[in-house]
């Protein structure tokens, strides 16, 4: 198991260099309570043992935390396409349940959808009862379908107005691909977005502006890869994770009718290097609240609302798949005042960082042997 | 003052967003205690309120944290290279107050020394007495002078064993000016190195061997910008910091006889980018225990003893140039587990991170107008 593994080291050079004490009082561990699972990308609760895990390059299970079990979920689409290795986005993404859950068994998934050899990221609704899906519905659809294997986005939040909202990525690798209107910055392409809609797929009335052609739901643009989303605990304000090509990782919040600049303003370098975007006029572009100097690749990200780290109440954690660590973000209204990088010493590619609904706090490895992996206070 | 605008900034945020609250436990804030310092680059501690300064564009200065007051140290040696500008690495460097000062009276300081337009770093030991120095001693001299603005090093420590550590820069800014033998692998040159001298200037039997022509009290080699030394508060191990090229910056634990490998190996990538060294045979190199994947300029660092920050004790805290952050590195035996990267919104250049003898945290700034700012827990 890796937590012994560590300790092992741990004492070893506890040994070689005498009289070492480890007096910091937050001592986040690693505890692997679940293995197998075939590149875990998102985690929901449906209570304190149980949730339901998307693989990447597998399916919808369901996993029982403390008897350590895991069940398939029966009925998940055919037209899914998996993920066939670890650069390859495609595959199931974010699962949410229903805030009634209890009352209609609803629950919502996002995943890349294929058609032949071409895939589309779709969101779908589902009831699920006795560990099988029913009455699947699409609610979601961001065509068109292409063969990309890159950014497919598929982040699903519910915010605290009830809206489900959808994190659409550009798609596209490489810069020298774009069209002269590039594809995030056009209104009328579903790609590069952030939507906002009803959880029956429906198009909220409230939505911002963004002139009459434009896709339904939209409601953020300018965006290259956005996965995870997740809500202040007490501002409700939503934040969000994006992939940069070389450095250029950020940590956004979610304002509506914002553009976020992809292609045309980023804190990274282009991949293509003689790529030089037309300026669009009148845009204003909304910055980052954060960027990384190196390359991290954030994904799914979690305020922390436990009380095992007490310094951390309300900080932003975010899983890193580049460097394997786990990122603590401090915040201070809507700037990140101190960042941490844990785990420095016991790197795993890390897709996700989720709290249970009583506060315990669990990391998805983004492996092909992917694991569930709890983080307890070492020092309690 | 500072400290005063940031927390402006702070409620303004916090009346932008209703109910936003500050969970976090410890929480660091600066004060600056007095500034119109020459970009500081070290401080020695006479007393809790008394300290020693130098000034990289300037002199000696004793300052006093309660009156706010400060006088230049008479008869500094005449033959110091002050800094013009900020990339310039000449100056004054590192001050030490002997263990012994009650009675001797001696300090050390190491700075660049000039003859004509060349300068060489050098060590002198003087007798302090009435804010002046006399009976000033040449302790080391790292010849040639040359004419190079950068990386003179002019870290110092006084080891748990009473002897005197040096770190001397390699002084060359690109690796197409190396010799086919790097001068940092070439024990017969002094440039590059680390040493460990008694504090009158001889050389203690015990030193590692690095053969009958190698330098007098060479100690390490392989370095190519070391400048602070700390030394560990429980296992009074020695940790330096080095500069990068393009990264590369790392930190390190002292060993005796130990190779860091410059030039031949690193952690960041060459500033001649066809640099292609030979390989030397029979050479083992020391890894890091830490480099960065950004470039942070890590140079006077220490371990973090004050009661405080109750979680940061024993830490490893340094200062960092390039992004203006003071770093926290927890430690576990000889590997970096967390890394925290402090004052992430409120940047300034940082020389010189130090623990005064009851605790208290200070920070030099690299400004012209430099400042000595106190880190105060806001939460107490």
């Amino acid at each position: 198991m890796r937590v012994d593994q560590q300790w092992f080291i741990v004492d070893k050079i506890a040994t070689r260099i005498p009289h070492f004490t480890a007096p910091d009082l937050s001592e986040p561990i690693k505890e692997t309570i679940l293995a197998g699972l075939a590149r875990p990308w998102s985690m929901a609760f449906l209570s304190e043992e149980e949730a339901l895990i998307t693989e990447k390059e597998g399916t919808l299970v369901k996993i029982n935390l403390q008897l350590k079990s895991k069940v398939v979920i029966k009925g998940f689409p055919a037209d899914t396409a998996k993920a066939r290795d670890r650069g390859d986005n495609t595959g199931i993404f974010d699962v949410l349940v229903d805030p009634q859950f209890d009352k209609n068994k609803f629950i919502y998934v996002a995943y890349a959808a294929k058609k032949g050899k071409e895939k589309a990221t779709k969101v779908i609704r589902a009831v699920l009862e006795n560990d099988a899906l029913r009455d699947i519905q699409t609610i979601f659809l961001a065509t068109p379908y292409t063969e990309e294997r890159h950014h497919y986005g598929g982040g699903l939040l519910f915010g605290s107005d009830g809206k489900l909202y959808i994190t659409i990525g550009e798609r596209l690798f490489n810069e020298k691909d774009e069209p002269a209107l590039p594809l995030a910055q056009n209104a009328e392409d579903k790609r590069g977005k952030i939507y906002r809609i009803n959880s029956d797929g429906t198009i909220p009335a409230d939505n911002p502006d963004f002139g009459a052609k434009a896709i339904p739901g939209l409601y953020a643009l300018g965006i290259r890869a956005a996965q995870g989303l997740t809500k202040h605990p007490i501002t409700n304000a939503i934040w969000f994770s994006e992939h940069g090509t070389m450095q250029g990782d950020e940590i956004n919040i979610l304002k509506p009718g914002a553009n976020y600049g992809w292609p045309i303003k980023t804190t990274g370098k282009y991949r293509f290097a003689e790529y030089a975007p037309a300026a669009l006029e009148g845009n204003t572009y909304t910055e980052p609240v954060w960027y990384w100097l190196q390359t991290v690749a954030p994904t799914g990200l979690t305020f922390y609302t436990g009380d095992e780290f007490p310094s951390w109440k309300n900080n932003l954690l975010v899983a890193g798949l580049a460097q394997g660590s786990l990122w603590r973000l401090v915040i201070r209204g809507e700037s990140v005042s101190r960042v941490e990088e844990l785990f420095t010493n016991d790197r795993v590619r890390l897709r996700k960082v989720v709290v249970s609904p009583q506060g315990k706090l669990y990391l998805l490895t983004d492996e092909t042997d992917g694991k569930i992996i709890r983080v307890k206070n070492g020092t309690r």
